[in-house]
């Protein structure tokens, strides 16, 4: 996935500007190793996004000649709105190889299938789990490094972003760390992992087990995991803990948005404070591991700087827990507490 | 499912006598629709078990006339033990239909499938998801029906029997009860449901809300839905927590050995004392529907009278929740408790 002269074309559509669905095509144009030459989102045509062109066709971005689509949004369900179809369709017919991150495969559609071979072109489903998935062997507890999972009060708030600064960071520090991708996200942007979210209910733990034995043996003595999810999110706890469970993390970052107070797209299903979600993670880690809460990592990006600053340290009173947000003011500082406290 | 004249042979080989793999062949004994006529495991040829006769071979089984083989077996991760390829090729090659609940689909092995095309027969695979599963959309809060779920400190302690013992004796009092079946077992036994453990793990709580949703159309006033896993087993939490998020319970029946500390099969994973047990249930149900912990179910079958009675006391006076063996002592004082308490 990470060959040279891939250019791609980021498909958008309806979702370039949304904070929540357009997460995929941000994090790929922020942290993927490939250049994207073009957004295709018809709504905003001729505009353009972080200095890249919109478009308003699959046609109109050929004169930037991409060489793959890229589905750029992650829908609720992972399905495919209907409109997508003949984009997709588009994609192919002018030669471009098309990757997903949705659940439903595009390399399992047949119609897409027969197009793609007719014009041979490829289809990759980021999502689609590896064969020979299974339970937890125990591994987890073995790998010989250290572990620190992201976790949040919701989805789409910042967990993949803050886990990829602080292994950068590390990196920057000639720190052996590797960055663990658990999402359709984190996989296109480091080009190996696993979506748990995809995988068979029963695998969730035994995915995220072999994730950080394969993150130790690419050479991690830190690793930094993407989380997903949330526990107490309504949709997806299940999918958090068994990566949780699986993962076992030595320590927890835990992500949250200053203010939010309900579940994003969920009217009714409260967030718990700050302090609650740092003991409830703290008691859900797995006993024979225990898992502190080493840093909270605030997405202040709704708020002017003197707000963020003091958001930040609201969280630290409220938490005795070291707070920052690590993509506003560098994810240095939040490095340090963690590494002090591993 | 439920068709005349099925007669099940129960492929137990190797595990008839367990009692964690076995537990598939003691549901379907105990509770399952159709006549169990034989069950094979060769290392017990020509005894019986609980009066059904035990043979070596499918050709053994074969006088006592049975239509469909069911795999009886629950294996860690789901997989066939090699060995089994050969018992289900003699299944097939003797004409029987066969059933599985394993992970790994009978229907989808092109050798069996190819095998039971030349013999007419049918492979069905109980754990295979629905087509269209998707994430939660509400309608589990709006669900006209007393919900009601069993969880426990472990897997294979008895939540399935605990719900068919309640929902049994609800409908001998006339009560609009559903049993909601969300394993292989359940569904072998009930003819419906979801194996929630095996749909894509991003819908896990769909799976469940959509099993709530057919248990009132089925007629429920009284959902008695089948818990999955356990909370703190670092196998296969991410299940549970899915399904106490999904099936959105108003009530919890809480099952337990009595005397067990440790997860089986996982040394070194503690299993909480109970009276945690019981506010980790409760702290993790839906902010949106807060869920009690109603009852204490012990499974005392390790036990004398005079130790599962004190067991049970033990139980009460240490969580304050009404307890009991609802297999062993009947399940009316159990059910009567839990009405009282919805």
């Amino acid at each position: 996935m990470t060959a040279k002269h891939r250019r791609l074309l980021i498909l958008g559509e309806g979702f370039s500007h949304d904070p929540h669905y357009g997460k995929t095509m941000r994090g790929i144009i922020r942290y993927g190793p490939d250049p994207v030459v073009a957004i295709l989102d018809s709504a905003r045509a001729g505009e353009t996004h972080e200095g890249i062109p919109v478009v308003g066709t699959v046609a109109d971005a050929l004169r930037f000649d991409p060489t793959v689509a890229v589905v750029g949004v992650a829908t609720q369900g992972g399905r495919f709105p209907p409109a997508w179809r003949e984009l997709l369709k588009s994609s192919i017919a002018e030669g471009l190889d098309v990757e997903s991150g949705l659940h439903e495969f595009v390399s399992e559609d047949s119609e897409l299938v027969a197009l793609a071979s007719r014009h041979g072109v490829e289809l990759r489903d980021l999502r689609r789990p590896p064969i020979g998935l299974s339970v937890p062997t125990g591994a987890n507890l073995e790998v010989d490094a250290k572990i620190v999972l992201t976790v949040g009060s919701d989805c789409a708030i910042g967990k993949k972003t803050v886990a990829v600064e602080l292994d950068l960071e590390a990196r920057r520090r000639g720190l052996e760390s590797v960055f663990v991708p658990t999402g359709q996200t984190g996989i296109a942007i480091a080009g190996w992992g696993i979506a748990v979210d995809a995988v068979v209910a029963d695998f969730l733990a035994g995915a995220a087990e072999r994730l950080v034995v394969e993150g130790a043996e690419r050479g991690g003595k830190l690793l930094f995991v993407e989380g997903q999810g949330s526990l107490v999110h309504p949709l997806y706890s299940g999918v958090t803990l068994g990566l949780v469970h699986g993962s076992a993390p030595h320590a927890f970052v835990l992500c949250h948005v200053p203010g939010s107070t309900e579940i994003e797209g969920c009217p009714g299903h409260p967030i718990p404070p700050l302090p609650d979600l740092v003991e409830l993670h703290e008691r859900m880690s797995l006993p024979a591991r225990r898992a502190k809460v080493v840093a909270i990592a605030l997405n202040t990006s709704g708020l002017d700087d003197d707000a963020a600053r003091e958001a930040i340290a609201a969280a630290e009173a409220e938490t005795g827990r070291p707070a920052d947000d690590p993509v506003r003011f560098g994810s240095g500082p939040m490095l340090d507490s963690i590494l002090a406290r591993l």
